[in-house]
């Protein structure tokens, strides 16, 4: 008889929702849940530049080609500290970083604090690698942001890191100076390290005081790792280039960046080409951004414009990011609202898909196209209007 | 305090050999060493191939995109019986194949049987994993090939898969019939899997009665595992794609592939545009593999040819793979013997890089350009004959 492991029994029961959306007949909805930043009409860089001389010769680095590695700190000293090529590492996506770190931090039986409200995925990546999660709560009081407290109050006696998303998903909270430097006290005490998951930061709305764009190069008591990537930087997760860097006291820094080293020279997991184009791919991340930025606030004014007077719904506050969260009535709930909006002809996200439970939320992509959101706008209202 | 994982307590002190070249002073040593296939003068595909229409464009599929799926299903049916690529997994790697394996199979605690003498790398990948390893002897009186009773005697009580190397690397046995129906005795008794690492099976030097090439898409009454990819089958290691064919009892392979979807789909960790390249990559593969085999038996005739009547060395029976393997006495045995080359401008391994146990040996990359390893002939003879 074969036995598979627990790590890996994950339930494959399709939800409601998707159940749903396999029966549905007629046109395709109009989709609010795209995540796929090639498939809404963004610019894209020139696909030559995935053929740079020598891209078929191999130059086996554990940690990254120096180019590449020097691109990565050119990128990311443009936006805040000067960042030394030397404390980062790259990987295929920020879903390999995470496994590195885990691998780095925990054995098996060890666990990390999860933010929730979040994106689901965390829980999946940490438990492949025999690791625990215990969530600690995005107070909505706060719009959703970062609680020291709900942090500490959530540690176990094996809790070894600490995860924040910055700015939150899909919450687009940005961790501020005060919560940063409450996180690091706890962080310091209790010998964790922090986790930051930096993917949506070049994706702030506006500006705010106090904003913490990014821990790199930043003076911090604990073990830092800030993740991101080719991704959500330049809208192409197809070509799976990751980067973290790797902060902190330095002789624990030095010691994380040996041991990672290490790890990554066990899967030479980052594709040559990739490698070699990255200097000309981050060039081209300025046009991605702004054009893809000019949408998302475009998008989002329409939906807040689109709210009547008294309506019994919302659109959360937040600052960054690719998405919307709209509070909505508890009856008939967030998975009631998405079938009936399915029924209308628009697909959106409830919120138990990202653990939100403070009342009843939907997710929506502000990435679609521009005839599509403006389209879904209509039945959007109309649905979410009916409630009462 | 920071604390690292035990996992990822790696011994980073250097060996002998490693501090010799390092303190290696003058000309570079004649590299007999070399595993890169893109650096010794092999035919490399048109580089164009890595800019196909579409490469931009992202479309995650779990296991790989259908396209690809099915170019490496035509591979490996054009080399064996028809495969359904519905039975593959594509991923980064082989390295990356093997972690997702561990995990499917393994506890963490649990282990898995790995042959010795071979090229070191499942130990590390498996205790990454939290999954221990467990060697079982290869004994060189059959060449070094399998031996069904070796595998049984060094199961534990939470041993849950064997690793097979076909053909061994560096020993270059191929699995033969008999070999195989005795190990898959053993499996199906004790409820293990086969993991088969095939990479270098297409390399081949000859034609053998009863050979094994692949135990893909054979009738084996247990869960099993083939692996490979485009690092050995087509020389491209820096293009990061790797598959896994996976068969056995229906029931069983069905439920570890909607796993391993389920774990793929985590990481997404193959490029699009080596995957809409790979049909015109596999086409190229021929050409590279028959310039490839030509050098190593021209290579190994050389160094056979080179071998004085009644000399104390000798170069060990095999049938395919790229090395070759030298057995030297014990005295003054491998490390002193590779200083003593090293000192005369050659860099070979010593046996013990590979957990060879029984004799003194060197391990021998038959990949050099011709004139590298034609010159190296001369101080490799005349080291290996002093030692008497």
């Amino acid at each position: 008889m074969s036995r598979f492991s627990f790590r890996t029994d994950f339930s494959r029961t399709p939800n409601p929702l998707a159940e749903a959306l396999a029966r549905h007949r007629g046109l395709p909805p109009l989709d609010l849940t795209v995540s796929n930043p090639t498939r809404v009409g963004l610019p894209a860089p020139d696909a030559g530049l995935l053929h740079p001389p020598g891209a078929l010769d191999y130059a086996p680095e554990a940690l990254g080609l120096p180019s590449a590695r020097e691109a990565v700190a050119a990128h990311l000293s443009s936006r805040g500290p000067v960042i030394s090529p030397g404390h980062l590492v790259l990987s295929a996506s920020t879903s390999e970083s995470y496994s590195w770190l885990f691998k780095l931090l925990c054995e098996p039986g060890d666990d990390v604090l999860v933010p929730a409200p979040c994106y689901p995925l965390f829980e999946h990546l940490a438990r492949l690698e025999g690791v625990g999660t215990r969530p600690y709560r995005l107070p909505l009081a706060h719009g959703f942001g970062l609680d020291a407290g709900a942090v500490e109050a959530a540690l176990g006696p094996r809790t070894r890191a600490v995860l924040v998303v910055n700015p939150g998903n899909p919450t687009g909270h940005f961790l501020h100076e005060g919560e940063l430097a409450a996180l690091a006290d706890v962080c310091a005490r209790h010998g964790l390290a922090l986790l930051c998951d930096e993917v949506f930061s070049d994706y702030g709305w506006g500006v705010e005081p106090h904003r913490v764009a990014s821990v790199a190069g930043r003076e911090l008591p604990m073990l830092t790792f800030s993740l991101s990537g080719l991704s959500k930087v330049c809208g192409l997760p197809g070509l799976k280039l990751g980067w973290t860097h790797v902060g902190g006291p330095p002789a624990a820094r030095d010691e994380a960046l040996a041991r990672l080293e290490w790890v990554a020279d066990t899967y030479l997991s980052v594709g040559t080409p990739v490698q070699l184009a990255l200097p000309a791919l981050l060039a081209h991340a300025p046009v991605f951004q702004e054009a893809l930025l000019e949408r998302v606030r475009g998008h989002r004014r329409r939906l807040v414009a689109a709210r009547p007077p008294g309506a019994p719904w919302d659109v959360v506050p937040a600052h960054g990011g690719w998405s919307a969260v709209v509070r909505i009535p508890r009856e008939p709930g967030d998975e009631a609202t998405c079938l009936a909006l399915l029924d209308a002809g628009v697909l959106a996200q409830p919120g138990y898909f990202y653990d939100f439970d403070s009342g009843a939320f939907l997710v929506l992509s502000l990435l679609p196209p521009p005839e599509v959101f403006s389209a879904a706008l209509g039945p959007l209202t109309r649905v979410l209007g009916a409630a009462e």
